[in-house]
């Protein structure tokens, strides 16, 4: 089994960045703009990129704390069974976030790719609670030229 | 073993990205602007962060395809025991590089902190040779308020 790890941190309190993890107004404020179905355990949030994408179930919620979602359908293949995990971790200065997006069946091409594209969009969730300026898609930072 | 793995595509040839990871020069465009030692195989190269930083010994290189690297010495102590290495594919439209940072005893928070700040300057090393503006140490995005 291969992960993806990640770490920011964010000016911004847990209950700020929960928020933006838990909600699809939040959602769309970093990662891309057409998501819908965030809620309560048991809900499955459809993140869509022209019209295709993952669906994610969320499995688990810790207000301020935790949030962990679990791929569900085929988009995109190689996410099927993989999980994704938020762990947010209050200072002085600023909430950690700790990101991972594990199960992945090898350290694939493509596991590099997203991994890379992960940063991106925590960066992107950082810079959305601290400036008000997020890059979801589709303003997303380009990696490449593909 | 836990490890971290990035994928950035590049508009420049394989032969310029190979000078941006093996020379004194090309390095300080993208990761750090105090870095000294790169040379062929055998060679120590020294980046460094406010004077102090890693050491890294070049065990392979295979002309605009590989450049593979060992750590040496003690810091950070977490790096101990591990390797790095980019490898390029040349496309029509780009050059890909895949970079992996291999060896690690635990997927740690400063894994995670490594992850995300080696995409950061995997960006500036793909805007420094399309743009001629990388963001090398000092002026490196900050990815935390430590």
């Amino acid at each position: 089994m291969a992960e993806i790890n990640h770490k920011v941190g964010i000016s911004a309190s847990p209950a700020a960045v929960y928020a933006y993890l838990t909600t699809d107004e939040g959602l769309a404020h970093w990662w891309t703009w057409d998501v819908s179905g965030a809620g309560a355990v048991g809900s499955v949030i459809a993140f869509r990129f022209q019209g295709k994408g993952p669906d994610f179930k969320v499995v688990e919620l810790q207000p301020s704390n935790l949030v962990r979602w679990q791929h569900t359908g085929n988009v995109p293949s190689e996410w099927v069974g993989t999980e994704i995990s938020f762990v947010l971790d209050e200072t002085e200065s600023q909430t950690f976030v700790r990101f991972k997006h594990s199960g992945w069946q090898e350290a694939s091409d493509f596991l590099a790719h997203c991994s890379t594209k992960w940063a991106v969009f925590l960066l992107s969730l950082k810079g959305s609670l601290e400036t008000g300026r997020g890059h979801p898609f589709p303003d997303d930072l380009h990696i490449d030229h593909s």
